[in-house]
């Protein structure tokens, strides 16, 4: 499971640093977490397939979020080869998508499920497939915003195909009721149950992202013991009323998130143009969460 | 007067291609031809100021030529120095910014007028400031397209100071009756005209914005005689009936209407991805008309 960070900066793009975007990678499927103006750029830039994209989360609506979102439905069309597309975020998204295809005639040759989203006090599963859930919470911004998480389903263990046969389990299709997880008759007539022919199931991975909130204590609920969370970290603490007032975190907040939900790795991003150097930001999450990193543009994070 | 072109893609960007846009420079203010997706990240990396841009005339609404808008006036808005901008394009174009001001709530902290323009059969002037005047004409498109002229007003040749007073002017503000085009009467009592005491006028320059259209007959009265035309170049001529049926133009038919029109100088840009090497495209124009060049992006032209 692979994420890629696609922007850093908020509210405006500086050299090295774009607007916000982050594909996650899972199986032969890419899902992207927002998608400000350029995200198509980025996708391309990275030679990943506009098609692959399945799944389009986006947080809130303003630009630096959501402006690049018709020219990558639109890049996602010719690329010629989706058959669907999946988005959602808040209330308005289908009117902005609905204007602008009527003045501005783009098509997507597929079809677009649009999910908006009423405020959420506590996390719920907004999209699940077979295999992961995505879950939303609001957010605490100035306009209605939603975090996301991304939970892998369990995955059961490996069955040992040898032990099943001896136990005298038939090859075919109670195999398959055994990596589901029901108990089978073996040729004797005696029970077998998956335990005793499955190894440990695989840890399932999880993934959360949480931009443009204020301090939110949804956030904690809804990044509980999660793997990896990226947290936006608009500015320094010193700033905390600047950060109040437009609805932001400072790094030392984003980092009392991550220890009190108790993540295992905490990513920063979303910061401020006033931060040429990210070090003081750095300095200040990992004085109360050491396990931070501050990302940055077209990085690749691993969860192994 | 410059002409910087940010980008010469048409539908989608390619590595080195961006989409359209082109930013014309004159004294000190900007004037902006088409906005597609990553507009405002072109003009902050060539260092241009965005609150310069006081006019943007759109095209056609597609897109590759007004995804960018929203996103530039919000830079405009952080740049936090504009104090107007007029846009003007096709009908629609409001009822695009008013839905997205609605849910994205970017606001511009100066006055913006729209100009929504109904179909032109003739060229006629759309804006007009003390030194230049913008005029348009409808195009040959698949939805609602205008081409665009910028026209430099004549500027009156230098006055000869000494020879004026010698002529029995007063210094003063019978100087400027005389610049600005009336006789005046000196001190003796003689009349004296523009024409004996005024240099030559300064030829005025004109440039011409033609993209998103067919081979169209009107596109030639609005080039007339230009100094330099840009001019959509989509496909090679041997694509004729792909370029009919998506609204485009070869390189042959912009050389035409190059020629037609009798412009000093045909800059080709709008190249479909197709087109890694852009010789062909080249070669089919210079066999009609020979002062042309192919715009690359980034790539400032400049009127003498």
């Amino acid at each position: 499971m692979e994420i890629t960070i696609l922007g850093t900066s908020s509210a405006i793009p500086i050299p090295g640093r774009n607007l916000s975007g982050t594909v996650l990678k899972y199986e032969n499927e890419h899902i992207l977490f927002d998608c400000g103006e350029g995200t198509q750029f980025s996708i391309r830039k990275l030679q990943l397939h506009p098609s692959k994209i399945k799944t389009i989360c986006i947080t809130h609506l303003h630009g630096d979020h959501a402006f690049g979102l018709p020219g990558l439905i639109s890049g996602i069309n010719y690329s010629n080869k989706s058959d669907y597309l999946t988005i959602i975020g808040p209330q308005g998204i289908k009117e902005l998508l609905d204007v602008s295809q009527k003045h501005q005639q783009f098509f997507a040759d597929f079809p677009i499920e649009i999910r908006e989203l009423e405020f959420m006090e506590s996390p719920g599963v907004v999209y699940e497939s077979a295999y992961y859930s995505i879950s939303a919470v609001s957010l605490n911004h100035r306009i209605p915003a939603f975090g996301y998480r991304f939970d892998e389903h369990t995955r059961s263990g490996k069955l040992d195909v040898d032990l099943a046969e001896k136990l005298g389990v038939q090859k075919g299709p109670l195999f398959r009721e055994l990596k589901e997880g029901r108990s089978v008759l073996s040729e004797s007539g005696k029970l077998i149950s998956p335990s005793d022919v499955l190894a440990e199931p695989k840890p399932s991975k999880s993934f959360c992202y949480i931009t443009d909130t204020r301090y939110c204590s949804r956030s904690i609920a809804l990044a509980k013991g999660c793997d990896l969370m990226m947290h936006e970290a608009t500015y320094l603490h010193e700033l905390k009323a600047k950060a109040d007032e437009t609805g932001h975190s400072t790094a030392l907040e984003a980092a009392m998130i991550a220890k009190e939900a108790g993540v295992k790795k905490l990513v920063l991003f979303h910061y401020s143009a006033r931060y040429p150097n990210l070090n003081p930001l750095y300095r200040e999450a990992i004085s109360v969460f050491p396990a931070t990193q501050m990302g940055n543009d077209l990085e690749t994070l691993r969860i192994e």
